[in-house]
Order: C-alpha cells, then sequence, then structure tokens
C-alpha cells in the first residue's frame, strides 16, 4: 500500500542512471575513499575533474550557497534542485547530506526518494530533530528518540529499495556530549534498522573519538567521517582504523568564500581588475570546464549550414 | 563529445521507473489508444483511476493550470516541475507537449533529457518556432524551416538514446493552411530524422484533412490525433483509419473550469455551501484517490507506539 | 541585529503591490466578508471573476493539486511558488493557509516573509506541530505549546512590520477536542503575542461551538470561520454573531474533482468526447479568462509590422 | 487592458522593497558607480560585505553556477530564482543581466515584471535573438532586428512603470563587427523606445572602441561598460570619458573557480586538509557573513526558556 507521491510500486524502481562507479562500492570497499563537497553545478564540475571518485552534497555548502542559514532554512525541494543541478554536470556518484530529513519518516522518504529520483546515490540522515542546527554552532543539539530516528530509517529504506541507492546514518550523540556508550547504542540500532553506512561525529580537534568509537564498533558497517574540526590527522592513521570513507565536507565553499572576498577586497580598494586578472581563472577554462566545445559541435550537426557557413 | 547538462555518456542512460505500460507499445500496437489531458498531480490521479492508460501533459493546460497564455509564458523548467508532480501520482506513461522545444535544438534536447529523467514517456515537438501561440488561437503561425526542426528531432534522439522515450513530431500545416503536400512532406522528413510518430494536428470541425493525411500516409509511422473541434467524428473511423492514439487533449481542465465557475457563481449568489455540496466530491473521495490511508498505515509501522496508542 | 534571508531593516519594507482592496479593511469591517479558496493560477482567475473579494491559499487544495496529501508533504517553497502564481492572476488579496508555518518560529517568520514578498496579502498559521496532518483526518492532532506557539506568532509580525499584512492565529483547540476553555486561553494568548485575527476551526456538524466561542470572545479580534463540516448553517447566523469572515475552504477543487471525475468516467465509457463538450467550458471562455486578447493588442503594439499585416 | 500574468493594474505597482540605495541615483550620479558580478546568495552577501554599492546579477555566472551554458540554457525562471536569493540576503541594488529578454517582447516584460516582483532593481537586455550565445564565445551573433528590439524595450516599460526600475539596454553592434555607426544608430533608437541607461559591449584588448563611442553619443543616456576583456585601461580613463558604471562581470566567478581547482588539486595531491586549513575561510568567517548571531538572539527572545536554560 503507498501513498500520493510514493505511489510507485517498488519492483519497477529501475536506477535513473549509473553514474560510473557505484557509490556502495567506494563505501563497501577495503580501500580509503574520498567524498569531495560540492554545492552547485560549478563546483561538481570541478571536483570530478580534479579527480574525485564521489561528491558530498554538504547542508551546510549548499544552504549558504542559497544565502541561508543551516539550520532547515532551505526547503527540501530546493535542495533537491540543487543536488539534480549537480547531478546534471557530474557523472560521479552524489551522496546527498539529508539533514535530519525534513521533518518526520513521511518527510524523510519522501525526499529520499526524490533525491533518488534526481540521480543521487544515497543520502545521509542524522539523528537530529527538525529544525536542525549545523553541528558546529552552539550547545543545543537535542538528539531524536533511537526509535523514532529507527523509524525514519526504515521508511527510507522500504520506499527506495534500490539496492544501489546507499542509506548512511549519521550520529551526533559525540557532538551533543552523550559519549561513546550512547554512540555505539545508537550504531548498532541504526544497522538493525537496516542504515548502509555509519557516519560519526565529532568536532573535537583531534580524532581521539573517532578511533574509540572505531574500535568498538569493529566496522560492523562501514565507517564515514567527517574530518572538518580534527583536520590535522594523517589519513594513514584512517586507514589503519578501517575506516570506509573520509567526507571533506565544506572545503570548496570555503575556498570560494576567502578567494572571492580577497577579490572584492582587491577590486574595491585598486578600483581595477588587472592586478587580479592571473589570479583569477580565464573565460577558457570556465568554457572548457562546462563544455562549451561540445555545443559548437552540435551547432555543426544540428543546424542547417548555409552558403557562407552559418544562417 | 556532450556538454554540461549533456555531460552522461549514453550508454548508461536507464529508464529512470518503468510505468506499468509502455507508451511505446502502447503508440505501435494495432489498438487504438487513447491519451487523457491532464495538468497537475490532482488531474493525473483522477485519469488514472477513471482507467486511462496514458496521460497528455498539455501545453496549454499546464500554462493555465500555471495562470499563463498557452504562448510559451511558462517556463521550460516549471513544465517539467508539473510533469514530475504528474509522474510522482501515476504509473501509467505520460506524454509530454514539449511546444516546440523551448528554443533551438540544444533547448530542445536539455528539456527531453529532463523530462526523460523525471519520468516522462515521451514528449511531442511541434514545427513552430519559439515563442508560439496556441493553434487555436488567430491565424499567424509561421512554421520552422524542415531541415532546422529535424535538426531539432535528431537532437533529441541523440541525447536521449533510450528506445522506450518516444519522440513525436506534431505537424501544424494545416493549422497554418498550408496543405497536404506540405504536411506529408514534413511527415517523411520528420520520420526521417528520427520521429518516432507523427501528430498531425488540424482545427477543422470534421475529420477530412486528417484522413486524407492517413489515406497518404499509409502509416509510415503510427499517427497521433487531437480531436478538439472536430469531436463529432466517431471513434471507429479512427480505427478505420489505422490511427495510433487519440489525444482527449483538454478536457479535464475544461472540466474543471466550468465547474469551478458555476460553484462560485452559486456560492456568490447563494452565500451558502449548502446548495452545492451534494455536486462536489467529498474529502473521503478526495482522500481516498490520494491515498490517505497509506499515511495512517506508515504512522503505525514507523512511529514509536506509546501506552496508549500513539505519541 | 537580522540574518542571511532576514537581512533587511524593517523600515524600508514596502507592498510589492497593492491588491485593489486590503486584506486588513475586509477582515476588521464590520460587513461580513467571504474568502473563496483557490489553488493555482486558474482558480485563482476563476474566483475572482465570480466577483469574491478575496482568496483562500488552501493547504489541503495547495497539497492535492500538486499530488501531496495535506501532512506537511509539500515544501514550504512549493506552496510560496503556487502563491505567487495565484497573485499574479488575481488582484484581490490573498489569505495563504500557512500550516504550522513549517517548522519553528524561524521557519514560519522566513515563510511569512516570503509570501509577502510573493504578493500575499496575510498569513494563517495554526497552533499544530510540524508535521501536520489535515484536521479532519484522524484523531491525532496534538497542539503546539501555547508559549511556543506565540513565539511563532511574535516572530512573523517582527520580521514583517508591514501593517497591512495580515496574521492570522487559527486554534486547533476544539479539532483536538480541548473545549471551550483552552480554546479561549489559546485566543487570549495569541491576540496578546500580536495576532491580527483569530480563526477558530471545529469539525462538528454544526455550529454550536463555534458559536460559544463567538460569545464568551466579545470580538476582541476578528474572527474568521471555515464552516466546511457546518455547511448547513445560514449565513446570517454568522453575521448575527459578529463574525468577521468565512472561508469557503476547498469547493473550488472538490468541484474540479467532481468534474474531472465524471468527464473521465464519460470519455472511457462512450470513447467519445461529443456527449461532454456541451458539459464542459469553451477554449473561447479559457483564453477569455486569461486574457489572450491583451496579447494580440500587445502583439500589434510590440511586434515590428511587415507589408503584408505580421512578420 | 492587461493579460493574464500581467494582469495588475499599474497604478498600484509599488516596489518591493527598497534597497538602501536607488540603483537609478547611482547610474545617473556623476560619480562614476562600480557593480560587482554575483551569483548566488553567498557571492552577493561577500560582495556587499565588501563594499560594493551594486550587484551585476551575470547571466554567465549564474548559468555557469548552475551547471548550465551561457546559451540560454537556464530556464527564465530558474534565473529569477537566484536573483531572489541574492536579493534576500543583500540589501544594496541587484541590476540583472535580462539576456536578450527570453524570447520575444512578451517573454522580456514578463521576466522583467517578475525580476522587478523578486527585488531586482533593473534588468538589462541585450540586442540579441533567443536562444543567444555568450558574447566572448565564437563569431556568430547575429543582432536582432532594431525595431523588434525597440519593441522589447517598450514593452519592459510599459509593464513595469516603476520609476526606480533601471532599463539597460545593451548593444552587441561592437562584438558582431557591425562598427560604430550601427552602434550609434541603434543606441539612438534604444533611447528613443525609453531605455534608461546604455551599456556598449566590446571584447577588444584595449577600450579604444569603447571611447569613439562615448565621444559620439555625448551621454545622451548614461553609458554602462564591461571592461572583461580591456581590464588594462585605468579608471581614471572611464572618468574622463564621462562613464557612469563599471561592471565588474564575472570576477567573483572565477576567483571561486581559480580557488576550487586549486584546493581539490591539492587535497587529491596531499590526502589531507591540513595543508590548506589556512587559506580558505573559517567557518566563523562564514557564520558572521550569514548571520547566525541573529539566530542565536532570535532563539532567546522566540523560544520558550526552560528551568536549566534551553529546552
Amino acid at each position: 500500500m503507498h501513498g500520493s507521491l510514493l505511489a510507485k510500486s517498488t519492483d519497477n524502481f529501475i536506477p535513473a542512471k549509473s553514474p560510473r562507479e557505484s557509490l556502495r562500492s567506494l563505501i563497501t570497499s577495503s580501500d580509503l575513499a574520498f567524498a569531495m563537497e560540492a554545492h552547485d553545478g560549478l563546483s561538481a564540475a570541478i571536483a570530478q575533474r580534479a579527480g574525485f571518485k564521489a561528491l558530498w552534497a554538504s547542508g551546510l555548502s549548499i544552504s549558504s550557497s542559497l544565502g541561508y542559514r543551516d539550520a532547515s532554512e532551505a526547503s527540501w525541494s530546493e535542495v533537491v534542485d540543487v543536488v539534480e543541478r549537480m547531478a546534471n554536470v557530474a557523472d560521479i556518484p552524489i551522496l546527498v547530506d539529508g539533514d535530519s530529513g525534513f521533518g518526520n519518516f513521511n518527510n524523510a522518504r519522501l525526499v529520499a526518494r526524490k533525491l533518488r529520483q534526481h540521480c543521487a546515490s544515497g543520502v545521509c540522515l542524522e539523528d537530529k530533530a527538525f529544525p536542525k542546527m549545523n553541528s558546529f554552532v552552539g550547545d543545543r543539539h537535542p538528539l531524536a528518540d533511537v526509535g523514532e530516528f529507527c523509524g525514519r530509517l526504515k521508511a527510507v529504506k522500504d520506499q527506495v529499495p534500490d539496492p544501489e541507492f546507499v542509506l548512511v546514518a549519521r550520529i551526533e550523540a559525540l557532538i551533543a556530549g552523550h559519549g561513546q556508550d550512547e554512540a555505539l547504542v545508537r550504531a548498532h540500532a541504526y544497522a538493525e534498522a537496516g542504515a548502509d553506512a555509519i557516519l560519526i561525529h565529532s568536532r573535537k580537534s583531534d580524532a581521539e573519538e573517532i578511533f574509540a568509537f572505531t574500535r568498538a564498533w569493529q566496522n560492523r558497517l562501514p565507517v564515514v567521517i567527517v574530518p572538518t574540526k580534527y583536520y590535522r590527522t594523517p589519513v594513514s592513521e584512517y586507514r589503519k582504523a578501517g575506516i570506509s570513507t573520509v567526507v571533506w565536507a565544506n572545503h570548496n565553499m570555503r575556498a570560494a568564500i576567502s578567494a572571492m572576498r580577497q577579490v572584492c577586497d582587491r577590486i574595491i580598494r585598486e578600483e581595477s581588475i588587472a592586478g587580479i586578472e592571473s589570479d583569477v581563472a580565464t573565460l577558457d577554462e570556465l568554457f572548457d570546464l562546462l563544455k562549451y566545445q561540445e555545443l559548437s559541435a552540435a551547432e555543426k550537426r544540428y543546424l542547417p549550414q548555409t552558403e557562407n557557413g552559418v544562417r
């Protein structure tokens, strides 16, 4: 029995596209995988061109790009639209930061289904309430009830039965100051509820509580981490700890902010763009990135040619 | 070589969903098929519930529902969004009225790709320029150059290589007063360019010019018709003429307009809804149509139950 | 101090348009006012043409039209887009059903600001949590905490200081089975928090609990009612009770459903549109409703004319 | 007589907001003004923070950010949505690059009206056909017929009678290789048709053809320039030539591309973010930019406080 948006029978749920590599393979492989943050079509194209094998559609970065704060201000449909635009330019898999699921189990499964339909390869749900606040801001991060959050996870799995679509359960227990035991209880419950991987989040400046978790967890499910705050820990330690995937969660956006601020400041001060010309990408680099040459070739193929070449 | 939005390699282009029946099968079958107009999620649900096997996402009806005139006022992305909402509630195939393709070959292929991604089963392109005017309005309906329009068709076929996605070429030569010869020349050219079916349009009050066309065309490709103006012709004649598909192109919307006008007029006049209560659908009918019972059942499955039943 | 989306200083907040009449005047006037449900551009045009002085952008009807259930499935930005399309065709004021505000105080004020920006004249917020369930479905309608809901109301008033923008507080206490005392306590608190009017909702088949409320309330603020279930009560009694505004909350949509279902059934059964042609609106009626004649006139004014009339 | 979307009477057309300064004042002032490119909420916030007095919503940059090529791939409604998000975070005026108007006079006036409604302060229309190609790409830039383009300008002025809304007519004659005479004929015609300013575009690496134009034009209307290619010319020469406004048309985006490419390359190579941490903006800078402190303050004001501080 399914409803309105959810009315499709599940047996005919076929992937909308196959990215060149499978997100599931990346996450379950014994090699450490990396996912790079992107927040719009342009940053997705740049990350793919640089060689990343997967994208992280960051809630913080997408919100910021849209001009919202990362506190459930962007609507779920605005986020889905951004993800679709990323999928249109990149053919590496996209793992979407689905916040807490934009409401209850029903909102979570609706959004997951939409993301799947718009070519995302997976979604990450965190065990907070709606609306949420960014994990790096303030100290008020009430956790969702375990049973209620497991309902969200189960609903997503039932709604999107595609085995290639990855559901990552993100644990905020350490962020919220509840300690390892709470984190582990939750990890086991989320695995039971059907999660495909666990994202254990920390905002400490070292990775000790991450490693404490992985030692106890014993890789029952693949582990995903976000070393924004403990950025000094070398990757070799993640490999040693058997971590599956590292998410560089907001660095494209932060690089863009820094560069735009500097360029704006210089242009204001110098009343000129001559000084910054060599610091910014050329238009040709942009045209190459977004494949303008394909359009020229297509014009030759599809537009009638007149005697003097063009009409 | 593909560009930006068009960057996917074509060999991994897999359908986003499989409607229960294939639009291609309906159109190529020797049985006469019918497609019913829908313009939003609600009308799509009603048409499916009534037993129609396919939907026509009418440009006129969608524009009207959005409050636009059928003169290329709605943006292509607004139309795609409507189609997606129709696909979310209906699992019968949707043939989309793609107007003239919203620009040149590049816009046409971009829109076709997006429609495919958003679960449409086919698109119909008409041989006019952008912006267009509704075929029933006025006498200025300049036709597109044949070669240029064939470029649009080829570009769509190359961009959306899915064999299940149906491309219908709509001929406006009779509407524009150019006669049978022009219509046939165009039909042959469009077949050559890759169209899967021909929609021959007429605004005469009888079907004579339609039948003249089908006699000469000899079903080289399946023929689709829109008998909005020649509505008196019995369907048996279409079967005799070997027509593939009849589109009831705007009747859901026109029924809705008439009913809403009458209800508004009565409520204004009577200052009461008591008189019209028995003429309008019950809320229970609506709740059944959009499957509210599935949500109740899902709440039992996914929400934690408290001692006294619910929390 | 203002934030991101909310960054405008309030003293330069000027109305985006002035509907021909003010919603505030309608609601505060001693005459009984009526607001007719609309859910898209077309239904808005029809209701205005019929002579209604205000529109009710119904959450149930808009959700249904989009193919969603009235359980917070439509995103707030999808709802805002619909309201904008209604405002584009109608120049009577629109009171928007803002559900429970789409989250907490921050979501409520963001949505109210957006609605204001997109030409709504007012918003109605109900004292439930997010996600909500339609008031006519089931028995689980937990009320929001009074203080928390007052925070939502205050935040909206602070964010949209335009005195012409009307904030209606909708009380669900009777729906939820809490009785008159709870309803009155809430009404006083909401008035204190800045509401401009009170919508007291009931799903009884007579208006007794409505009148009990109005007798006790003594019109401290104007009262809005939605007699969907108690439709038999004559309007004269509302006038006697000093009620400000009656909302006909879903009758355009229910009329449309009924008419579309009947037309679909007949077309399926009769394999013909000849029988229903006289029951549905003519295309000319549609063209008149959406002012196609303005476009013809504009073409004469703005398009270069060639020797033979048009180019 | 007005139609559908265009149905508002013009005398009640009141600005949706008043940016702190008027775009008209900036453009008509004898001081040289500068407009900085922005393409999303984030870049708009950065440019405003840096001290710019006006924003240029660049078609190239917005397209690129969305993952489209600057060849009329983005739909007009997608562009309007981006502009609205820019206006939500910035309260300096926004001049929107409206391409060629997204179709004929009817599309142009519809888009202009929507931009106005969504808080843009002006629109720039260029004298090309739809779809267009970026002026820096290739040699095929057919100009619009002068009379037809004047129709677009007139339609916009009639549709958006707000005297504060600025209409800039952009001349592509030099880009298309037609020379000064053609440019001047067009400038005079566009002034006659109601343009408020002239943007004379050039892709030469020096500003000679710009100055030739300004000498002949004698500031009949204010002149706007886009020195992307002739970036070496010092601003003092623009002041001497009496130019009104300089648009730094794509430098935020190009700075972002360059920075994101470098950061991606380093992270790939170093398998670490430790090296780039000091090169990218801090999260605190982002939180300050988008005013997270306002949200904290608002939570104290609008959320009920529990005994231990928060609930």
